[in-house]
């Protein structure tokens, strides 16, 4: 009874939805049986809820076939464009875009990932398999690793126990290999990739946040090798870019994804340990 | 005791869930206590529950704010990505922009609304307010129009009840300017709109799905008015391109929106009176 009692409160039932919309992540299309093997769910509760989630246009079914449905689009597209650094962005990146003919992204760290929010670029973008709401390990990225430049430690060691996630034979492998690289990172301010995410390609991007703190975004430049230039001419508008976008976040209070705000410490963090957040708070207080 | 039980069923939390989530849809960033008022729900239940969106990053929380949260970006994007239709889509509508200069839009029907699956344009796109997972009132656009022009009287009774809907002086607003519009899309094979959605900005759509058929969904091309040529010089490429990406969704099995599947009536279904759906699977049994 206990126990039953338990699997219907209703955290233990948005774990199960998220569960279930979380299986949609890889195949795309999913018959019942499909999803009870991946969930572990009860047959007949995860029916139950499927059923539901399609009336709520978070799922569609197709015949046997369930997928990931329109209220799932269309909440995703508000995330994205209500989240106040995007909006902040959204002119810069236009611009560097302009600038540079390259293809420009925006992305946030989430846990051993970068997510994009944004990726603008004109045919050359069909070139590059990185989209809007996807992600890459960091390590792998410009933007990642832009970021893992001023985060902790912690989120070191996170992001190279996550050993799937080498994306190529230039791919970061090592502590060492990373240590070395985000010391570089710090000392000229851009992060660089040369095919370590995908083969012929490569980004130069720059930490979005305040400068030798933790960063909240990065933001890159990316193209095929043989028109990279990874000297001052693409990082300059890069870094500029960064600033930016920085210093338009539009009211003052710093947006940091949650898992920044509990994982990422400034690493030379002022002597009162005060968070980024609490810093641009008195900035505008 | 009844009401109290009937309040935990899986059903009713995932209602309670998406009710929570639809509340984001407009303003962007919310109080505990404003989500209370937009939603009705009991305030300690909600705090529960938003609690626990955040920690599956549905949401965020910033101090006291609730917003939209990264897995939100993630499932979104992915919907998006795996839809058969856009997947089919996608690299016609890349040469449409490409061939026509134009802002070019993938949309379907839901309820009364469009909801656009792409956008792809220049520095064009920016100047057009529409966006991915984004809806408008269909009977204000060109997409609307031409997936209106194959749906069934009931459908179109819908879109004239939804009475906020219109966008400009042009938009259309009455049954039988709606009947002549659409009877125009039906002989032209394309929709027009002009400035019906935004002031100084035309489109031209075509309707995707068998000719004289249910349209599934409809593709456009978009621009000022003064550099649009409402004729064959760009209905063709748009036709085509409608045509196109009908022939190559990918598997055989139609993809028709849920909504469509439970509302939508060929005006001109055969003698057999089969679905869309049917005919279609005949033709890849």
């Amino acid at each position: 009874m206990v126990i039953q009692a338990e699997a219907t409160t209703p955290s233990a039932i948005l774990d199960r939805a998220s569960l279930l919309l979380d299986a949609f992540d890889g195949p795309g299309r999913l018959t019942l049986a499909q999803i009870v093997r991946r969930t572990g769910l009860p047959r007949s509760s995860a029916h139950r809820m499927l059923e539901r989630l399609v009336q709520l246009r978070w799922l569609r079914r197709e015949g046997r076939d369930y997928e990931l449905g329109i209220r799932l689009m269309e909440l995703g597209s508000l995330a994205v464009h209500q989240d106040r650094l995007h909006r902040a962005a959204l002119p810069f990146l236009h611009e560097l875009h302009r600038a540079t003919g390259f293809v420009v992204h925006l992305a946030v760290l989430d846990g051993s990932d970068v997510v994009y929010l944004d990726k603008i670029g004109g045919d050359l973008a069909a070139a590059i398999p990185t989209r809007v709401g996807g992600r890459r390990p960091a390590h792998c990225t410009a933007v990642g690793k832009a970021i893992l430049a001023y985060a902790g430690e912690q989120r070191l060691d996170e992001v190279l126990t996550a050993q799937a996630g080498s994306r190529t034979r230039y791919s970061i492998s090592t502590k060492a290999q990373l240590d070395a690289e985000l010391t570089k990172v710090r000392a000229h301010g851009v992060a660089v990739e040369r095919e370590e995410s995908l083969p012929g390609f490569g980004c130069i991007a720059a930490p979005i946040g305040d400068i030798g703190q933790a960063a909240v975004a990065a933001v890159s430049v990316c193209g095929p090798l043989d028109r990279m230039l990874f000297d001052h001419r693409l990082s300059a508008p890069v870094r500029t870019t960064a600033l930016n976008i920085w210093r338009h976040v539009d009211d003052g209070q710093v947006r940091v994804r949650p898992t920044l705000q509990q994982h990422a410490r400034p690493l030379n963090a002022g002597p009162t340990g005060r968070t980024l957040a609490d810093q641009r708070a008195r900035h505008y207080a």
